[in-house]
């Protein structure tokens, strides 16, 4: 029991190792080599828990899922109107990618690796589904889709905004969730004072309206 | 001159090869043979003209820096509305990165590299003027600051989305600037029908306005 409890332990100390290394240097710049210098673990040790990188970044892909999926299941358990329910949705979405290491490398794992759901697979069909409820609650000017396209493009900003505050390209600005807060004020009310905006927009494009 | 030409013509076919190689895989995912192999040129011809895989990489973010820099130099000469220019700034961006390998991959390079000036150090400092602009002509409900912050999320969004629909994640949706044209209408004039959005947002954050 005891020697399990090490075990455990042991795989997770790894697996967070493993996550900060991935998250910055993606999964071909990252050697089991830095992993284990990182994570304070032989080598020997490591392959006996994780045979091979691939091993490795699946365990990492997990846990990210995993810690999403709780979030996203504590969220559901909230009583509000389903547009507040989705901004609630992108607020802990940032600061999942803020706070937690293994659902950041997750997102970039799955992208560097196509293994796997994507994480935009994880939580853009509630979004979407909350987005038609609010549509025909009448919370919404323009149709569930194109606000579907609106959070997409917001969360993406999101995780650039992260990466590039932990990069230090941002050390002065706001934290990740203050900054998409105030995007979300700004895109409620809009962009314009008037709500007529003919002739701002290079074209018409009337496509989906 | 004759040899000359052949020989920006090989600097040039190497340069799109490699720009295609690193954009897919990464600045680490990504070998001289690999790239040597795609542009079929020998790698000896390849080490002639470009030592290293970093000399190679520096040109790729060469070209696409100077490829910006020419279309936001076009754009600069267009009269229309403070806010109009922002807008077909962002919409000419997300052509760029459809449509131009070399400054598509610059914008992965420049981040995965830390190597000189960022993408966004290019087209943010005038974006930020022209709101500012906007703002004193009254073209804008809440401060540049804001709306600064709200286009960095979406020009991001259009680089996720850009990537994806590249992946295949997303053969079937709209094209890039199709998406950030139907977004800006959004944006524009809000997403509540009502421009009373209290009560929306999780609680008052009355950070900037």
């Amino acid at each position: 029991m005891v020697k399990q409890e090490r075990a455990a332990k042991t795989r997770s100390t790894l697996v967070l190792a493993a996550a900060e290394q991935f998250d910055r240097d993606g999964y071909a710049g990252t050697s089991l080599a830095q992993i284990s210098k990182a994570a304070g673990i032989s080598l020997g040790a490591l392959t006996f828990h994780f045979s091979s990188k691939g091993d490795l970044a699946d365990a990492v892909e997990t846990a990210g899922r995993a810690t999403t999926h709780d979030a996203l299941t504590t969220l559901g358990q909230r009583a509000c109107s389903a547009l507040q329910q989705v901004i609630e949705l992108t607020l802990e979405l940032a600061r999942l990618l803020e706070e937690e290491v293994t659902v950041r490398c997750m997102v970039r794992l799955a992208r560097e690796r196509q293994s796997g759901e994507q994480w935009s697979g994880m939580w853009l069909p509630p979004v979407r589904i909350l987005l038609h409820q609010a549509y025909a609650a009448g919370q919404l000017r323009r149709n569930a889709e194109d606000v579907t396209a609106l959070v997409e493009h917001l969360v993406a900003g999101t995780e650039m905004h992260v990466r590039e505050r932990r990069e230090g390209h941002r050390a002065s600005s706001a934290s990740t969730d203050v900054a998409l807060e105030l995007i979300w004020e700004l895109v409620l009310s809009g962009v314009s004072p008037s709500n007529n905006c003919t002739g701002v927009l290079p074209q018409a494009t009337g496509a989906t309206d």
